[in-house]
């Protein structure tokens, strides 16, 4: 096959490999942290409501509607809220546009695996910082000179939040210095860091619609900053895809917002499985990490991750596990339903059994 | 406004200016070449058929079921196909990923204006290939030493065709160079160079969902290429946001493609529409470039573009202009229906009337 025309950029990618989306009857997928409850059902009322002349059209390039309903759940400007197709497009955006200089982006060794994907994409030079050995951040290990610092609160795969105290010291020790905080995870249980943006010019937070909002299907992500962070976004965005959302996602993403009891409700409910969750598999030998997540990040005391991971899939129990250091014996595991939660412990139980 | 901390690259950006969306009653759009005829209603029933289990879900990141429908529609392999959040998505990633070289990227000096942005963005070395007088494109004009070539088919904004005889001897005069096609435009009785993928390596042809199949609201762009070009397309889309494309535009494109009956009457529509509307404008004074696509590149030949483009807003009806050395007192027209084709005329006579 030839690869004459590719890039030296393409040649040298080495992409993210995203959690697998296995089809097949009976298959319980706990490995993509997606939500285990439908969406509200406003959005699928405006989906059904959509119109030919609506698709006809090029949807509004501003997505002006679903960042005002995002301004108003977080009491903040429209000009201070910026939409992608999915926070990976809206990260990639981030470090091309606001992580990319001379100096080096700073994050944890242990976080999303994405990050040093973009940094070879866009050509970022980055520094990875241990986490402790508890796996917890601190705001110290980062150096103050450094461009940037990303961190994702909760942190993934560990799911441990690092409380808006330890964000304060970020901001506050390099005022200079731009802190990325990612919280695709951070409505269940954990204290956003939007409203430091008021305080605060040196920040910006990312999130997603695909878990609390249980919207992955659509793909839509949201970047909350400065005006001047959010124009330099829309300066990448325009000179890459000026229309990135479509009218789905813009009015779908516009109603889960707007609809906070359903968004209140469905987070309680992963929450309370989340406990129960933990309660069991302590009950089975793991150790859990305190989870502020849509997951939990184990450890058998016994059995290594890597034989757990392949009985349970052997079981039609699809999870998550990384072949990293520091992380090789984790699982990850995604809160599901109550009944996803039980056959999962269930499984778990007679595999352990087994042995 | 602080922009210290964007990228150098941020701040040195010009990004695209899309065609505006300007709301209010009553306004006559006739500038962003969005199809006048609404889509099939098999795409309006798989949207209302989507359920929330769906939409929690990540999507498919490789669309299978919709590249599937497009290499049918075209009959080629599912592996010559990729797809993408639009064609300016698919195009980015074609300028990051097989046009950036230390080669220059030649393209038409009258051509889509993403294109230098996009060499900007990703820091290709390209020039502009002047058209001959007529604006028509010759191979001969353009270096075999090049590393690529980029031309849209029909040209936008002039509308005018190359016959594949034309496509052929850009392939044939410079087998290491690559070409792209850009059909955004090819199904309103142009003739697609897909066909010529079995014979020629170095051709990628982009289309685009938007105009044909009326789903500009979806973002939905397609590229058809050798295996070793569709691979090298995906690195980059799993190295920037693996999951492209949300449920509702995958499953509303895959069947825009199986709906072959409505995309033949609503192409053919438009271009008995083009017919009319260029009889009705010649019939006005204006020189109509042949155009073979769902717009049409007219010149009055007496009354100055810029005029007619403001008095034309005047009365509620949007049409594009550029500002540009050799076009500028040409106006784009986007066809409409028969009403709106009939609205614009009636305009244009009382417009140019009362001078």
């Amino acid at each position: 096959m030839s690869r004459r025309f590719w890039s030296d950029l393409t040649t040298r990618l080495e992409p993210y490999t995203p959690g697998e989306q296995p089809q097949g009857d009976n298959l319980l997928k706990l490995n993509t942290n997606e939500s285990p409850y439908p969406p509200s059902e406003r959005v699928l009322e405006a989906l059904g409501a959509l119109t030919g002349d609506e698709l006809l059209r090029y949807p509004d390039p501003e997505a002006t509607a679903l960042r005002q309903a995002a301004a108003d759940f977080h009491g903040i400007a429209v000009n201070c809220v910026f939409a992608g197709n999915g926070s990976d497009e809206v990260l990639s955006h981030v470090f091309q546009g606001l992580l990319k200089h001379s100096r080096e982006l700073l994050f944890p060794d242990i976080s999303y695996s994405f990050y040093p994907v973009w940094c070879q994409l866009h050509g970022v030079p980055y520094r990875k910082v241990p986490l402790r050995e508890d796996f917890s951040i601190h705001a110290e290990d980062y150096d103050s000179a450094a461009a940037a610092v990303i961190v994702p609160n909760p942190n993934a795969p560990t799911g441990l939040l690092a409380p808006l105290t330890v964000i304060r010291q970020f901001l506050e020790s390099a005022p200079d210095r731009l802190l990325v905080v990612d919280e695709a995870y951070i409505d269940f249980g954990g204290e956003s860091a939007v409203p430091l943006l008021s305080e605060y010019d040196n920040l910006l937070v990312v999130q997603t619609l695909s878990k609390s909002r249980a919207l992955a299907g659509l793909r839509i992500g949201m970047a909350f900053g400065s005006p001047a962070l959010i124009e330099g976004l829309e300066r990448i965005k325009d000179s890459f895809n000026s229309y990135p959302l479509g009218v789905a996602a813009q009015r779908a993403g516009t109603e889960a917002y707007r609809d906070s009891d359903w968004f209140r409700q469905s987070c309680n409910a992963v929450m309370a499985n989340r406990q129960s969750l933990t309660d069991a598999l302590v009950a089975l030998g793991f150790e859990v990490l305190p989870s502020a997540a849509n997951f939990v990040f184990v450890k058998h005391s016994a059995v290594s991750g890597r034989f757990i991971f392949d009985a349970l899939r052997e079981e039609g129990v699809i999870i998550r596990r990384w072949d990293k250091p520091r992380i090789e014996d984790y699982l990850r595991i995604t809160i599901g339903t109550e009944e996803q939660c039980q056959r999962l412990v269930e499984t778990l139980g007679q595999v352990l059994t087994d042995l």
